[in-house]
């Protein structure tokens, strides 16, 4: 019979995905292009030229058996080492092949990376604000989220509320920076606390406890922000990457989990990911992509319209009088709405053709998120709108 | 800490990965030209031109994001419109693109269909012989696979062993046609006495039996044989196809589940699956091959040289005194090995360069498995091998 756990999946319908709906409906009654559409996390701007050339020169010129096989259950061995050498140059890490295993984006990166560390029954802890899906790729494991609420002053991290949760049962640690939603970046200090606090807690309870990073968004990082590299401050960490954001490709599903070399288990880590890959069926990502993106390791899509949006849509919401922390990346801002209920405050905004997303399934109450991944001369439209929204209504 | 679950899966090592690599390390030794290797299932002929040049024109002249950009999370509708349409024109189905979901392989499209319709507990009866990964597909979701003993007169289905293992219990049966490894098409006969016989059963227990029927050979189907598509006999069926066979492209894991528009909840299961793939991290497979396979639907590789392959195969076996059933389709033959342990008889073949597999982990003992899908001239060369090891050994 149909099973009844992931069947009930799918009355927890994404906020996010219904708003987006919403606009594209509005938009076919107004033209999309008066809909100020900030829902969707989706990158706006081309993929890299040379990625897509090294694709066609791949197909027109390797043996399409060769190109097109198997790729081996832990990843395409030349990738690997690629993958390692670029992050030992650019962060000083000293990781070999062995601890990078591919996987359909950070999303495959964070469902395998808490399954190989946590058994069923063991607790996770999230930070809010959170990306909600975190809730699906860990309950799926049969491990439990548990979220450690928001520091608000600055959306790095509430050191005091985390201390409390660390017990016994915490297996990992989940950590998204640059932040979705918030756009904040942790600083070398926070990373530092972190590290100490969870080295004292293993000690403590004398068990393992892993960081796992969700870096989705590490290449988007804003003039004059310093965005060191998690791993670098915790040898348990293991890092989840994705090339959807840096190289436009979310479609693609490609991405990896890199693990620390001095991990407990560290090599182990990665061998046991194949196997989890096996039994789920996702036997590796695309041959094709894993080849495509090792080419590619060092650059980026132009991604400068995301720090121009950052800085407008910022300047205005201030001079509107929105509490906001300023993001260091990623191609979100995270202001608190101008009322208690920011499901409502969304609501109003609709009127205005304003597509906002509230902030309760962030796991904080009273803030809203807007995704500037659009284009600027759309934002520069959309400013208007809100000034009108923010004096008809507040 | 390490999840001890998935690190014991390390311990069972694939068999014929086993001798794959055996086989790669002799051939550093004399010439892989002259190892006679006959161990893995990989598809030995290029990849159809058009699939090629179509996405070397999505490439080039699809806007980029759009190419590259999020699949919805039930797969790109018009893809899953055009297969819809291929199935239904080719077999007198009548699917719309809401019963089909891009999936991983078939690897993937198993893992999804099994979690859908089973619950942790579940028994899911396959078939011997049967290919191994079952176990790591069906075993991760939480339910249990057990295995109806083999008809070994025609690899048919042994009707008799099936009907007392089929219980309460029983959620789902897996098959798999043309089957792996013993190159049996299921007829119509079969199909039709396993629907009637699974029918009966869907009765008597009162819960639905669901029939995953795994297809990755589907277009393999030599000249003569017929071979009637399963889901025109039976409603609750779940076909999982997958392109790796028919086009050469087993590295970019892209086929699809099929649910039989007359299944019990059938526009649901597939809105199921996107949950599951959700939540496991996959979020679709990549949106370039979904693409571009939907293209290519009604094409595939030249695969005449397996059919070849067979015919000089089988009648060299058989003139050798192997007991062994004419393949009807795929690229795998099955003969019974010449003394009772078939690991000792393969362990022998060993001393002529001859890679076979040995059939036990097919969960039939005492057979092994030739993969033909080598070049012709090779299998040629390997008949001299054959003919000193069974002049010499037995």
């Amino acid at each position: 019979m149909i099973n009844e756990q992931y069947k009930k999946m799918l009355e927890g319908k994404s906020v996010i995905r219904q708003l987006s709906e919403f606009a594209t409906a509005r938009g076919k009654e107004i033209g999309y292009e008066n809909v100020f559409d900030y829902s969707l996390g989706n990158p706006s701007v081309p993929v890299p030229e040379r990625f897509t050339n090294t694709l066609i020169e791949l197909l027109k010129n390797k043996d399409s058996m060769e190109l097109h096989g198997y790729s081996p259950s832990l990843g395409i061995a030349s990738v690997k080492e690629k993958i390692a050498k670029s992050l030992n140059k650019r962060f000083g890490m000293d990781y070999t092949g062995n601890h990078i295993f591919p996987a359909t984006g950070a999303a495959g990166a964070i469902a395998h990376a808490v399954r190989c560390v946590t058994k069923p029954g063991d607790e996770v802890l999230g930070i809010a604000p959170y990306f909600p899906e975190y809730q699906l790729y860990i309950n799926l494991t049969g491990a439990h989220l548990a979220i450690v609420p928001a520091n608000t002053a600055d959306f790095q991290i509430n050191f005091e509320k985390l201390e409390e949760m660390l017990t016994e049962k915490t297996a990992a640690v989940l950590i998204n920076t640059p932040n979705n939603p918030s756009g904040a970046v942790y600083s070398a200090g926070t990373l530092k606390k972190l590290s100490e606090l969870l080295s004292d807690k293993q000690k403590k309870y004398g068990h393992d406890i892993f960081l796992i990073s969700d870096e989705p968004y590490r290449e988007i990082i804003f003039d004059g922000v310093d965005a060191p590299y998690v791993s670098g401050f915790y040898d348990n960490t293991l890092s989840c990457y994705s090339f959807s954001k840096s190289l436009s490709l979310p479609g693609e599903r490609i991405g990896y989990v890199a693990v620390n070399p001095r991990c407990r288990d560290g090599e182990l880590i990665c061998a046991i990911c194949g196997q989890i890959s096996r039994g789920i069926g996702h036997n590796c990502p695309p041959s094709l992509m894993q080849l495509g993106v090792a080419e590619v390791l060092d650059e980026t899509a132009d991604m400068s319209v995301y720090e121009t949006n950052r800085n407008i849509l910022y300047k205005e919401l201030t001079a509107l009088g929105f509490s906001c922390v300023k993001p260091g990346g990623t191609f979100y801002i995270f202001p608190k709405a101008l009322e208690e209920d920011a499901v409502v405050f969304c609501k109003k905004a609709l009127d205005y053709d304003l597509v906002l997303v509230p902030s309760d399934s962030f796991g904080v109450p009273g803030y809203f998120r807007m995704a500037y991944c659009i284009d600027t001369e759309k934002v520069e439209r959309s400013l208007e709108a809100l000034q009108r929204f923010v004096k008809e209504k507040y």
